[in-house]
């Protein structure tokens, strides 16, 4: 008799984003006229850069002959990539990193929901509060949340570190025994980052706890600062303890196209039931190359291009369009009085809700008064509670337009 | 403390791909002026179908226009090639699903190594013997194989199925219980299939059992013999017990750009801690919406493009290109007195070793005396010791030339 994996009953409602689109398509279908500004789901709207288009082209175009075909690729991803990637992404930043060190995927959602399958189930994991809800649930789905709290709206086997903007939004290192802890800065969904003095003291507790980090920067390219760290491989020492994922879904446009990477620095070592220290990039290995066939050659040519010069050149005038209306949404809704975060390093602006509305209701209200889709704050976890998130990606005009419609919502 | 998934270590060598591709290299190094023929790994060598090439430019020029771009697909797949798969793949013999129950993917191989995951742990997994080793290393990976028995060749609490010219490769209903059932056929890695009249005791079995069938259909377009069944949903009663995963890998050549489905249809269930039954198709989609963000727009109208008109002529012609590969190795081999199966319905050939010499040791005399890489049969288990496996994916010329190298080696 078939059973199933009993730890999916433990799975709390829809999928965030797919609540977001369910209200969203009732209030629709309830108000066909409405013409509805998506501030929600962190999706890019701008083409591809033209570089990215006249590589996958000519990739096509390889494909349709049969001395130039390619058929399955390297599970790793091709090496042309891999160079760009260590050359431009980290050697630029004093970073070393080998060929076999670097993992290209069809996505960095799929790497941080598999990175958990490689840790033994009774793994403690450490998540910022709110987070980004793959991190969890990828967790859930294994069995190591323990039992859902529904008056604390969070799982009892999971350490939660609550970010608002109490503490700045920058989390305390835990009070409590855990063995990966998922970091991913600049952050989503609260578009905060973190300073190399505090990310050292994360690179530090994990040496001193052998504790591995699972560090997300798919948002790296929108850093402005110059002091923020662009790799948690800026830190020293992180080399021994860090996993890193980067995406070219925002940095370039392919949220439909699909590309990401992963960085498993051979340094990095978790134990056997023996207490044998194990290399994790050859877990990591045995992973994609068991369960995972590559990622598409034309992806993954359209992804080498944008480290040509007119790639690099497109990207940063991409990463400005959308920057500009991150700075466009801050200022604006700042001067209407809200308490708003991000939006400085990140396409995310944090909206702390008025008059102690919560999540949902305020999301309901923008839907209604000014048909503005957020992202309820309480959907990235309780600490989100009382915010909303707003993303930088849309068009410049609907930006603006959005901006202009916040002025009439009644508060 | 991070603690490694001690399922890993389980684990057998390195995947037989890797290990053919060892061996392959080494011979290169000290061989540097060998002319080296694959008839190895299963990947395919024709240029793409023309409307797939015609599909996939014109979807890169849609993303270079803000008004077409798309971003993030439904996780699931885009309705307009879902369509054309119902439409095409399954009405046409008589076969309705709905739109919900077909899953788009980056790959079968992806796809049947996670369908395990929304399954206990305590599932008892039947393969039959020899097996494409996805299905039993995924399981190993999640903890369902116990140890390894180092004589047997096998896992000890997977229950094999043997394959074999004993029992003309017609694999028996397990004589213990089991809960989940890998079966693909056409077969990879013999090339043999199964009658309705066989499939049929499956569907019955599984129903009567309460198992759930995973039918691997990867090779379905290869079909030439009327009486072979195309999808087991053409056994009346499947759609209660089976899912089904069909690529384009083999049939459009998409090995390289990555597309496949699985059709998990409402019907099929599996059953919760407390005997209530829950809908697998519900489970699949949570998982892909969680885990995995949906195929490349690209390579989503390039597979769209196979079902017009002149892609589906392509397709056959591609298919023929392949079959008449298959038939010249098959007759080939037979003519020097080579037991032979598969080479049919399949784009495989599966070779009884000659002399009763073990799969590795042909292994490295084709490759030595022939300068031909074909795949032990030992490497998909037990039950393939003693044989070896030739595909018809290599061009004409060197698939000619291959079966003239054969003649010459010592017997």
């Amino acid at each position: 008799m078939a059973k199933i994996n009993q730890n999916y009953m433990q799975l709390q409602g829809s999928y965030l984003f797919s609540e977001v689109a369910r209200r969203r398509n009732k209030f629709i279908s309830e108000n066909p006229n409405a013409s509805i500004i998506s501030l929600g789901i962190g999706d890019v709207t701008r083409p591809l850069p033209e570089a990215v288009l006249s590589g996958m082209h000519a990739a096509v175009d390889e494909l349709a002959d049969s001395v130039s075909f390619k058929g399955y690729g390297p599970e790793q991803g091709y090496e042309f990539l891999i160079a760009q990637i260590i050359g431009n992404d980290y050697n630029t930043r004093g970073i070393s990193l080998e060929t076999d060190e670097v993992f290209v995927s069809d996505g960095s959602k799929c790497d941080v929901a598999n990175i958990q399958e490689i840790f033994s189930l009774d793994t403690v994991i450490a998540v910022t509060d709110p987070v980004y809800p793959v991190y969890v649930d990828s967790n859930v789905m294994a069995g190591r949340s323990g039992a859902y709290d529904k008056t604390a709206n969070r799982y009892e086997n999971i350490v939660y570190l609550p970010c608002n903007a109490e503490n700045n939004f920058i989390p305390s290192l835990p009070d409590k025994k855990v063995d990966l802890i998922y970091l991913c800065y600049p952050n989503n969904p609260t578009g905060m980052t973190l300073s190399k003095e505090e990310l050292k003291k994360w690179v530090d507790f994990a040496k001193a706890n052998k504790c591995i980090i699972l560090y997300d920067s798919a948002y790296e390219a929108y850093i402005q600062e110059d002091d923020v760290p662009r790799s948690i491989y800026e830190i020293e020492g992180a080399k021994d303890v860090a996993i890193e994922f980067r995406s070219y879904s925002k940095t370039a446009g392919f949220t439909g196209v699909r590309c990401a990477y992963t960085v498993v620095p051979k340094g990095v070592k978790a134990y056997d039931e023996d207490g044998n220290s194990v290399t994790v990039r050859d877990l990591w290995n045995r992973r994609q190359t068991t369960k995972f066939n590559g990622c598409s050659y034309i992806t993954q040519k359209g992804a080498a291009a944008i480290y040509t010069e007119a790639g690099k050149e497109q990207i940063r005038s991409l990463v400005d369009y959308y920057m500009t209306n991150a700075k466009i949404i801050r200022e604006g809704v700042k001067s209407l009085g809200f308490e708003v975060y991000g939006g400085v390093n990140a396409p995310y602006i944090w909206l702390k809700t008025p008059n102690g509305l919560g999540s949902w209701q305020f999301f309901d209200k923008l839907l209604s008064e000014a048909n503005i889709v957020g992202t309820p704050g309480v959907g990235f976890g309780q600490s989100g509670e009382g915010y909303l998130r707003l993303t930088a990606f849309g068009s410049r005009e609907n930006t603006e337009t959005a901006v202009e419609r916040l002025t009439k919502i009644s508060l």
